[in-house]
C-alpha cells in the first residue's frame, strides 16, 4: 500500500487537443429533444403560455379558490384536444399512448397542480376506466372524462397502506340477493388517503377494493363508485380533504370512508375478472397473484409520466440557475477588472454541469421507455415479458427521475443565492410541488426494490409481487443457481471483454472518453453488484435467518444494485440516441454530455469500483480531472443547452434572475 | 490490480462479542444535551409551548396579519427576558453570550418565523447597535431594542453584492457643513435587499454604506437611520416588500432605497472609526482592512445562531421520523407474522441513523463554538488570533450545520412517505423555513472558503477576507513555504504516528472503532488534503495562470479541504465530551453514536482515502459491514436517542405519525 501518491497536474492532456468548441444549433436540439411528438409538445406550450397566470395565482388565492382555478385550467386544456390522445378513437382520442405521455411531461414545465390534476382525472382515473374496464364502462364515462365534466379518483391509496397494495382493507362483498356490492371501509386505518379529485371535484371513484363472494376473498379488484352527488358525499359515502400541503395545493386530495355502500353488479370493473349474477367468480387469468399484478401493470403509465414530470422540472430549475450564472458576477479575480460570472467559477460549473448531463441522459432514457410503453399500449408489442420489463424500467426510470428533480431544483436554488428564496423566482413551487414524486406512484426505494427482483428473478411470472418475502425465497431457492450462473464473473469478465480488448487489463487501457470503457464499467458493476446480492441472500437463508432478517441486511445493496442497473440503461438510451444523430456540433456537443453523465456517474461510485478492482488510484483521480477538463467545455455551451430545452418564457418567470444586469 | 475480491460475511466478527445492549436514562441525556443553559432552555421549551399554536397559524393566516402575529410572538417572548440575556446589565440583560445561543437553538424547536425575527431584531439589529455603536447609541436604543418596542433592521445585503459586504454601493457623504451624513443609493442594484423587518415593522435601520469624506473613500461603515416614521416610510426612504419567500413568510423582508437621506453626524456607530464634526476620520484600527473585518467580526453571532438552529431543525424531523418509523409497519416478513416495522428494514436505518449520529456530533460541535463564542465576547479571551479561529469555526459550523439541516429534513420526509407532505405533520415548515439557512448569513461556499483561507494563511491578520485574490496571491507568495512545512506529508505522517502505534501500517492494525484511528484519519484527511491546495494554487500561479483562473480551478479542493477540517473539529468535540462521562449505559450510547458518526464520515469519502493509500478495498467494505453492525445496535435505543432531544411535543405536531397505530 502506497504511502502517497504524487499529486499530479489538473489539466487533462488531451483537454484542447484535436477539440473544437462547438457551436449549437439551438433550434435543432430542441427538435431531437421533442422528437416523434413534437407537434404535441408544441401543442402544450402553447397551452402553457395561455395559463400561464396559473403560476402567479398559486401564490395569491387562497387554497379552494386555488383549486377551483386549477380544475377550471384542466378543463380548457382538454378543450383543446391535448388529453383526449390516449384514449380510443371512437371516445374522441386518437389511441396514441406515446403522445400523451410527451404532453404531460411538456406541462411539467408549467404548474405542476394543473399537471398532477390532470394526470389523476386522465391518466389514473380515466386509465383505470379504459384500461380495467370493458365497453359498458367506456360508453358510460370515458367522452365525459375526456372532456373534463366528469371528475373522478383513483382510489388506492389507504392510509394504513401505500406502497402494499396487496394488503389494503376496503372490502367489496358481493350481495347475491340484490346483485349488488356493498363496499366497506372495515376499520379506520383503511380508509382510502391522498386521493386527488375526493377533495372537492369528483363525482365517481375507482375504488381498489379486497372482493368477497359468500366468504372467500378473491383479491383486490376495482369497482366504479359514486362518492358526491351535486356535490354532497355521496349517501354511505364520508370525505375528508386531507388540507394543506406541502405543494400541490391546487389538487384537492381527501379521505373517503364507505360505510355499506351499495354499487350495481356492473360497477366492477371486469376486464380481467367478472362476477356472474349469481355470485360466480370468473377470470380468464387462473393465478391470483398474477391476476393482480396484470391489472397494476395497466396502471404503470402513472408512473412513466411522473418520471418524466421529474425530469422535466429539473430542466427548469436548470434553465433557471444556469442563465442567471452566465450573468451574475461576484467577487474581483484581478484588479481594474470586472467581478468574476459565477459560471467562470470551476464550483459553480461542478455543481450544475453534472446534473445538466445527467438531466440529457434522463431525458433520452424516458424517451425510449415511453416509445416501449407506446408500443405495449397500443400492442405493437403483447408479449408477457415486454410488459414485466416495461414495468421495472418504469420503476426505475420514475425513482432515479424523481430524485434527480429534488437533488437538481435544491442544487439550482442554492446556487441562486437568496434570490432562489423569493417565490416569483419559481424555486419555490418547483421545489414544494414536486418533493412528493419520490414516494407517490410507488415510494422511490419500493420501485428499486421491484427493479431488482426483476433482475433476481429473471421477470419471473410473480415477479411483480412487492413483497420481499416472496423474493427472498425464490431467490434463495431455485432461482439463486440462475442468477448466480448468469452472473458468474468469468462470464461477466467475458461479456466485458467483447466490449474492450485488453485481457483481464480492459480497464487499465481504455481512454476513460472512450464509450467501450465507459459502458464495460456500468455493466461490469451491475452484474458484479447482482451476483453479490444473490449470494448473500442464499448464505443468509443457508444459515438459518428468517427471510425479513436476511431481507433487511441485504436491502442496501438491493437497492444499489437497482440502481446501477438503470443508470446503465440510461446511459444506453443516451450513447445510442448520440450515435445516430448526424455528425455536425450538435453531436460533439452532446458528445460532451454524454461523457460528463458516464464519467460522473463512475465518479459517484468510485469508492466501489476501487474495491471490486476495476480503478486504480491513479485512475479514478484522472476521472476527476477529466470531469473538471469536460466542465470547462461544457461552459461556453451551457446556455445553449438549457435554451435548446425550450422552456417558454412565460412559465419560467423568474425574470429578476434571468435579466439580471440588463 | 486484483480482478475480483471474495464477498465476505456482513456480520462484523466483534458485533455482538462483549457488546451489552444500553438502557438510555432519557432525562441524563437530555441533561448532557443541555449542558450550562439547562435553565435557559427550559424557560425556552415553556415559551414555545405558550406559542405553539403559530405553528398552524402560519398556515391559516394571509401573509400580512401572519407577520403581525410573529411580532407579537416576538414581543411576548422578549417580555418573558429570554431574549436580554446577551445585553449588557445596566439595561436589562446578563451579559450573557452563551445563554442567548442557547436560547436561540432551543427556539428552532418551533416556528421558525419567530425565530428569525427574533434573530433579526436582538442579534443582527440589537447586535450590531451594541457591538458597533458607544454609550451613546445603547443609551438611545437598547432597551427598547430589548423590549421590542423599538423594531430594526439590519440592512448591509444589497441586490448587487450578498456574500461580497466590502463591494457593496450605498453610499454615505459626510456634509461638513450641516455635520451631517447623507445617505445615497447610487444606483438600483445597491438596493438593500432581503432585509429582515423592513418590509412591515422595522422604524431604524442600521445601515451599511461607504462612507465618504471630502471625496475621500473610508470603506464600509455602518449607520443608524430612522426608516418608517408612523408607520409610513421616513423622508427620502423607499421600502417595497420581498413579497411572497418559499418559507419563513411571517418575516417582513423588504427593500430599501435611500435617496439623499440625511442622519445626524452621530448616527455614525462608531466604536472602531469616527468622524469628527470638521470631517476629520479617526479610528484606532489604522488597516482600512482589518477595520472592516474586525466590524464584520463582532457579527459573527448571526452565523453561530444559524448554524445551531439548523441542528436543532434537524433534531425536530429525526425525532419525528424515527417514532413514526418505529410505529408504522409495511410489507409481511413472514407468514402469520404481523407486517416488519420500518425501523427493523436495515435500508431504513441506513438512511436514519448516520443523521442521527451526525446530528449528535454536531450538537457537541456547537456546544463548544457557543462556548469560545461566550468566552470571546464576555472578555474572557481577548486575542486577535482566538477570535479570528472563532469567526472560521463559526463559519464552518454553519456551513456544516444548515447543510445538514437540508438534508436531514429531505430524507426524514421522503422516509414519512406521503404523510410527510401533509402540512400538519410538520415538514413542509421544516423545509420550507430552514431552505435559505444554507445561503443566508453568509453562503455555506463562501464561508467554506473562508475557513480554508484561515487554515492556508494561518489566520494572517487580513485572513477574513472573503475574496479569492488576496487568498491566492497571499498563497502563492510568502505563505506557501509555510504551509508546505507544516503540512509536510513526513511530518503529518509522524503526528498521525504518535496516536496511534504500527509505522507507516498504522492505518491498518487499528480497529475500526479504536478512537485514534478514527482521528487520525481525520486528521490525515485534512493535513493531506491542505497541502495539496497550497501546492496546487502556487503550481497555478507559477505556471502564469491568472488568479481567477488559478482560483476557480482549485475551488473544489478548496471546500473540500474546509470541509475535512470542520468535520475532524466536529469529531473531537463530540469525542472530548463523551471521554468526560461518567462510566455507563448512556455512555455506551453515545459511543455508538460517535462511532457512527465517525465511521460514516470516513465512508463517505471513502474513495479519497483509497486514493491516498490509508484505505485498503478490504478494510474500505469491512467499514460499511461495520457501519451496518452499529446501525443495528442503534436500533432498540434509537427513539430513546430522539426523544432525549427533549422537543415539546406541542411543536413537533405530527400527532397523527407519532401515535400512529395506537
Amino acid at each position: 500500500m502506497a504511502t502517497e501518491t504524487p499529486e499530479t497536474t489538473e489539466t487533462a492532456p488531451d483537454e484542447t487537443a484535436g477539440y473544437t468548441q462547438p457551436e449549437i444549433d439551438v433550434a435543432g436540439l430542441t427538435r431531437l429533444l421533442d422528437g416523434r411528438y413534437a407537434e404535441m409538445r408544441d401543442l402544450v406550450r402553447k397551452n402553457l403560455v395561455k395559463s400561464a397566470d396559473v403560476l402567479e395565482q398559486a401564490e395569491t388565492l387562497d387554497i379552494p379558490a386555488f383549486k377551483d382555478l386549477v380544475k377550471d385550467v384542466v378543463v380548457e386544456v382538454a378543450a383543446t384536444g391535448q388529453t383526449a390522445v390516449a384514449f380510443p378513437s371512437e371516445y374522441g382520442g386518437s389511441d396514441d399512448t406515446g403522445a400523451a405521455i410527451a404532453a404531460f411531461e411538456t406541462m411539467a414545465f408549467g404548474d405542476l397542480s394543473v399537471l398532477i390534476k390532470m394526470g389523476v382525472q386522465f391518466g389514473l382515473f380515466g386509465g383505470a376506466i379504459q384500461q380495467l374496464g370493458t365497453k359498458h364502462h367506456h360508453d358510460a364515462y370515458l367522452t365525459a372524462v375526456i372532456s373534463g365534466e366528469l371528475m373522478g379518483c383513483f382510489a388506492m391509496t389507504e392510509a394504513g397502506h401505500g406502497s402494499n397494495v396487496q394488503a389494503l382493507g376496503t372490502v367489496a362483498t358481493y350481495d347475491v340477493e340484490t346483485q349488488e356490492f356493498v363496499i366497506t371501509t372495515p376499520h379506520d386505518s383503511a380508509h382510502k388517503d391522498y386521493i386527488g379529485n375526493a377533495g372537492r371535484h369528483g363525482e365517481l371513484a375507482v375504488v381498489f377494493a379486497q372482493l368477497e363472494i359468500g366468504g372467500t376473498s378473491e383479491g383486490v379488484h376495482a369497482f366504479v363508485v359514486p362518492i358526491r352527488v351535486d356535490g354532497e358525499p355521496a349517501p354511505g359515502v364520508r370525505i375528508e380533504d386531507c388540507g394543506r400541503k406541502m405543494g400541490l395545493n391546487g389538487v384537492d386530495n381527501g379521505r373517503l370512508w364507505f360505510d355499506g355502500v351499495r354499487v350495481p353488479r356492473t360497477a366492477l370493473l371486469n376486464r380481467f375478472a367478472d362476477v356472474t349474477p349469481t355470485g360466480v367468480y370468473e377470470s380468464p387469468i387462473e393465478n391470483p397473484n398474477k391476476r393482480f399484478f396484470t391489472m397494476l401493470g395497466t396502471l404503470v403509465l402513472g408512473r412513466v409520466c411522473v418520471g418524466g414530470a421529474g425530469i422535466n422540472a429539473s430542466k427548469v430549475a436548470l434553465a433557471i440557475a444556469v442563465k442567471y450564472a452566465a450573468r451574475r458576477r461576484q467577487f474581483d479575480t484581478a484588479p481594474d477588472q470586472p467581478e468574476q460570472l459565477l459560471l467562470d467559477y470551476g464550483q459553480h460549473q461542478r455543481r450544475l454541469f453534472p446534473l445538466l448531463a445527467r438531466t440529457y441522459a434522463l431525458h433520452f432514457a424516458q424517451e425510449v421507455l415511453a416509445s416501449r410503453c407506446h408500443d405495449v399500449f397500443s400492442g405493437v408489442v403483447d408479449d408477457e415479458a415486454d410488459r414485466r420489463a416495461l414495468e421495472s424500467r418504469a420503476a426505475g426510470t420514475k425513482a432515479l427521475g424523481t430524485w434527480h428533480g429534488t437533488r437538481t431544483i435544491q442544487e439550482c436554488r442554492e446556487a441562486c443565492g437568496g434570490a432562489g428564496y423569493i417565490s416569483k423566482n419559481r424555486f419555490e413551487a418547483l421545489k414544494a410541488d414536486t418533493d412528493v414524486f419520490t414516494t407517490f406512484e410507488g415510494d422511490n426505494h419500493v420501485l428499486l426494490q421491484l427493479v431488482a427482483k426483476g433482475l433476481l428473478t429473471g421477470y419471473a411470472s410473480d415477479f411483480s409481487d412487492l413483497d420481499q418475502l416472496g423474493m427472498v425465497k425464490f431467490v434463495a431457492g431455485t432461482a439463486v443457481d440462475t442468477v448466480l450462473e448468469r452472473t458468474n464473473v468469468h462470464k461477466l469478465l467475458e461479456r466485458v471483454k467483447d466490449l474492450l480488448p485488453g485481457g483481464d487489463e480492459w480497464d487499465q487501457e481504455a481512454g476513460l472518453l472512450d464509450p467501450n470503457f465507459q459502458e464495460a464499467m456500468f455493466r461490469f458493476r451491475e452484474e458484479h453488484m447482482l451476483s453479490g446480492v444473490a449470494r448473500r441472500l442464499k448464505r443468509g437463508v443457508d444459515e438459518g435467518m428468517d427471510a425479513g432478517e436476511v431481507f433487511s441486511r441485504v436491502q442496501d445493496h438491493v437497492i444499489a444494485t437497482a440502481r446501477a442497473h438503470v443508470e446503465r440503461l440510461v446511459l444506453d438510451a443516451f450513447v445510442e440516441k448520440v450515435v445516430e444523430m448526424p455528425a455536425g456540433d450538435n453531436k460533439v456537443a452532446m458528445g460532451l454530455m454524454v461523457d460528463l453523465y458516464a464519467l460522473t456517474t463512475i465518479e459517484a461510485d468510485r469508492a466501489w469500483f476501487m474495491e471490486h478492482g476495476r480503478l486504480t488510484t491513479q485512475r479514478s483521480k484522472a476521472i476527476s480531472r477529466e470531469i473538471n477538463a469536460l466542465c470547462r467545455k461544457v461552459r461556453p455551451v451551457a446556455v445553449d443547452l438549457v435554451d435548446a430545452f425550450g422552456i417558454p418564457p412565460e412559465v419560467m418567470r423568474a425574470e429578476e434572475l434571468l435579466t439580471w444586469g440588463d
